[in-house]
């Protein structure tokens, strides 16, 4: 068994560097940290290229990880490699999946405009698989979904859940052809609760301090606002949608 | 007007300890970085006791703040002070406000009981702001809510809104004496939307990892559950909480 001893290797230089959008893109790889992800990994369709694990820890024997590569590295290697603090002395190398073509004509569907917080991200993907929707849709200006920290916030629920990069004015227009009922999220919109739950829809929420794009705003069928009762100027936009996506569906 | 150039000035000294808890309780101090910070701060009953400002910056004209000592600082000092990359040329040392002492027999209230990520305490804090509560009370085990993270993600909420640090088991105690109806959350409660909206209550969440202690789930009224649709383990506990507020509220 060979152990890479030097963050200078060349596969760990290589694998570091998917730290970054720009490395991520250009290889179609990500990495995952810690045990209980990789677990919702195995569990999914996700393929998986490499293991990394430290020297010294065991794997979960009830892991079915035979057919995959295995590299062993010191724990100075794997402090370099990881991101976070106690990674768990294991992290996997993935591929990203092939891109999603979600049909946008039943089922229901979160569309994210340009969130740019990762926590944000990830929690939105975490609530979307909560609450049951088929895809979430990530418009243009939105958070790269393999970032370890998104992926961390979702606690797994990315390897769950369809999900496509996709310019929104043409998701919402394929929704519109398939009538598929659109509701934007707008201070100028009506108050939620006016709406009845739906057995299809998108939900457009958007960025931190802009919102959804007024552009997008004008394209659907309804708005929709979540009344602030205190003082508070607003609520963070994962517990919004949290809250609407809670409201439509049907409980 | 003097300028503070070293950060081994007693002051700066003293006031960056206030980033650890310890040094915080002991002094009955807390920073707040940032404009948006201070403006709510200002607006509130909140005691500023200095108000540090970077060399060459400006307050925002219509700042009524004539009273308040100004301490000017170099680039340098101020970067030592803030926590956060961009904390805009100001921080306001501040008073902890007097202990509270909720009435817990009308209103509506958030007990939490041991949230311990900084980020998820700001946001519920800003989300029972929004949601209209009266006050929120902070378990045992919770993290600090003067410390730097929970104030930014309160958005300033922590200002508007009554926190009081207490026994849980006691806050319950007193909701029953007074019949305020409590609320637990537990994953063999009853489905939330079996609950009509409550003109008074208050709603008990736990811990990110364990939940709330069983011990206070056994003394509620009822406890209630948000169901998961599809395949994710569990909701953010901030996600969790706007559903269950807004739900329970008069809408």
């Amino acid at each position: 068994m060979e152990i890479i001893e030097s963050a200078q290797n060349a596969k760990i230089k290589a694998w570091k560097k998917l730290h970054t959008k720009k490395e991520r893109d250009k290889s179609g790889l990500f990495l995952i940290e810690g045990k209980h992800l990789i677990e919702e990994a195995l569990k999914s369709q996700l393929n998986i290229k490499d293991l990394v694990i430290q020297e010294g820890r065991q794997m979960p024997e009830e892991w079915n990880v035979k057919e995959l590569t295995k590299v062993y590295v010191t724990d100075r290697v794997m402090k370099e490699l990881a991101e976070t603090e106690t990674p768990q002395g294991i992290v996997a190398v993935c591929e990203q999946p092939e891109k999603e073509n979600l049909p946008l004509d039943d089922g229901k569907y979160l569309f994210i405009d340009a969130v740019q917080d990762p926590g944000n991200l990830g929690a939105m993907i975490r609530t979307a698989d909560a609450a049951g929707m088929s895809g979430v849709v990530l418009g243009q200006g939105t958070a790269d979904p393999y970032n370890g920290k998104v992926i961390r916030s979702t606690q797994g629920s990315l390897f769950h859940l369809p999900i496509q990069k996709m310019n929104l004015e043409e998701a919402v227009e394929i929704c519109k052809e398939n009538k598929l009922p659109v509701f934007g999220t707008s201070l100028k919109g009506s108050t939620y609760t006016a709406i009845q739950p739906q057995k299809k829809f998108a939900l457009i929420v958007g960025n931190e301090g802009s919102g959804v794009n007024p552009g997008l705003l004008e394209q659907t069928d309804q708005n929709l606002y979540i009344p602030i009762f205190g003082e508070a100027e607003s609520l963070n936009v994962a517990i919004a949608t949290g809250i609407l996506l809670y409201h439509l569906r049907e409980n």
